[in-house]
């Protein structure tokens, strides 16, 4: 789907296979080819990988001038700090704000809760609405009383991993509610064959919101537009800046 | 006060003082040369700085090794991250943390609200209260109907910098303040003179909650404990570590 749409856009689009049981240094150097390849303008490390391949490392490897999933430490931080601007941004939380921003929801003041802490859905989505000034809770697999928490939020994120978690009577009246799940789970009626299924149960949730984003579509659709949009503009940041480095003068 | 404690723990302490209009290039040098030296295993820069300095670079100058503010960029961004541990934690965050765990409170599926968005009190204590399995709410100024945000907090943590800001009224029963304001406020009964005001009405507090901290006392001289302590650790990796640089093999 990646590999789809870049290509319609007329992106150079490189997709790397390796053998399952690659060598971490292999790997690491593959990696370093990309970021050392000036025609490059964004790298991407499919997750999840092999056990025996530490994500962590692997994601860190790659150059934080071309990571266009924003999963690179530096950009983590600069998320997290006021009056900072990360390089780039993960592409599924800034999928969220942009949905909310196209369908005209006012973020400032407005009470939004999260539910998942992961590092690329549940906290940097947070990190976003914290940002834009909502007051944010983040819920996750220890929350207490989690119905009554989510019952707050007049934007609920939902990004659990789990098919209709969150139910109806769960959600204000009015929320709007972004569902970032995608479960694949049993056909109520043809034996044997799946369906997507999202994080909250939509038809409990349809008469009780104001808004909601679907599953398929919604949110997963936007996120590979975002990782479009962060490649180009990694593109146009290395074409505009010919200095190697900028330091600001006292 | 800094200087103090240091100097009865036994520690060496630099108090570097320099003219008001110093100039930026020649503050980085200063910072290199104790980056460089390897007597010494702790730096801070006191802020507030005069206008012309940019805190975050001048922040960000400080070697990683020797951040013992935890302000710099790639240890705000493991703070963030699950699965990775900062070199230093930000000491007053750390001390509202050190302050729950003596009082035994337990934090894990409990609702902590905190007030107050700063990337040195209230963003890394909000991190610290979801590391430990918090459900946690952060608000600021922009934050709708305040009072009953805060009142669904079993831990309410207040930075705001605002006297006595936060009311009786506002707080669960039972619930366990940790103040972090400090702002000098008029003397109600000397004219002219001052006193020392938490953000949390201490008074109207009281019959409600189960602990708070005091303003004077509580989080602040926690806080300078918790410097020492991050230079202690410091101090205690360079010298178990003889090798410049780790790697992980495959
Ligand atoms: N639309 C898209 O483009 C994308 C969709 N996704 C989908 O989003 C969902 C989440 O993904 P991801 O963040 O990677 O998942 P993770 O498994 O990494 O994180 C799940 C989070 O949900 C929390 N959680 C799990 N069970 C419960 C529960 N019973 N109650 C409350 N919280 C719970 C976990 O809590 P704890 O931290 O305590 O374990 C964790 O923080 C998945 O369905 C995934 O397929 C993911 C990426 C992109
Ligand atoms: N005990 C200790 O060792 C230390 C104590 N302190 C004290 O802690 C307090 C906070 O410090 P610091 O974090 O640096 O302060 P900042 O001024 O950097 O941040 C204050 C935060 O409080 C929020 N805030 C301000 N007014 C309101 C309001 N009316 N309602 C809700 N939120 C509000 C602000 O919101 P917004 O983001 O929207 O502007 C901001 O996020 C101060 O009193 C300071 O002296 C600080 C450091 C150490």
């Amino acid at each position: 789907m990646k590999q789809k749409v870049a290509v319609e856009l007329g992106m150079d689009f490189t997709l790397k296979q390796f053998p399952e049981d690659i060598h971490r240094a292999q790997l690491l150097a593959e990696i370093e080819r990309f970021n050392a390849d000036p025609k490059v303008h964004g790298i991407l490390v499919q997750l999840p990988l092999p056990a025996h391949l530490d994500e962590r490392s692997i994601t860190q490897a790659v150059s934080i001038q071309k990571d266009v999933d924003g999963f690179h430490v530096s950009n983590v931080g600069k998320l997290a700090l006021r009056g900072e601007t990360p390089l780039f941004v993960p592409c599924t939380p800034q999928a969220c704000m942009e949905l909310l921003k196209r369908s005209g929801v006012q973020i400032a003041g407005k009470h939004a809760v999260v539910i998942g802490r992961s590092n690329i859905v549940g906290h940097p989505v947070a990190e976003l609405l914290l940002k834009a000034n909502a007051t944010v809770t983040v819920c996750h697999s220890q929350t207490q009383n989690i119905a009554d928490v989510v019952r707050t939020g007049d934007i609920v994120v939902a990004a659990i991993g789990q098919p209709a978690f969150v139910r109806g009577d769960w959600l204000k009246p009015g929320a709007v509610v972004i569902d970032v799940g995608i479960n694949t789970s049993p056909h109520p009626e043809k034996p044997g064959a799946m369906v997507l299924k999202g994080d909250v149960n939509f038809e409990e949730a349809l008469p009780v919101v104001s808004a909601i984003t679907p599953v398929p579509g919604g949110v997963g659709p936007m996120t590979i537009a975002m990782l479009m949009q962060n490649t180009v503009a990694s593109a146009q940041r290395s074409v505009s800046s010919s200095l190697p480095a900028m330091h600001l003068l006292p």
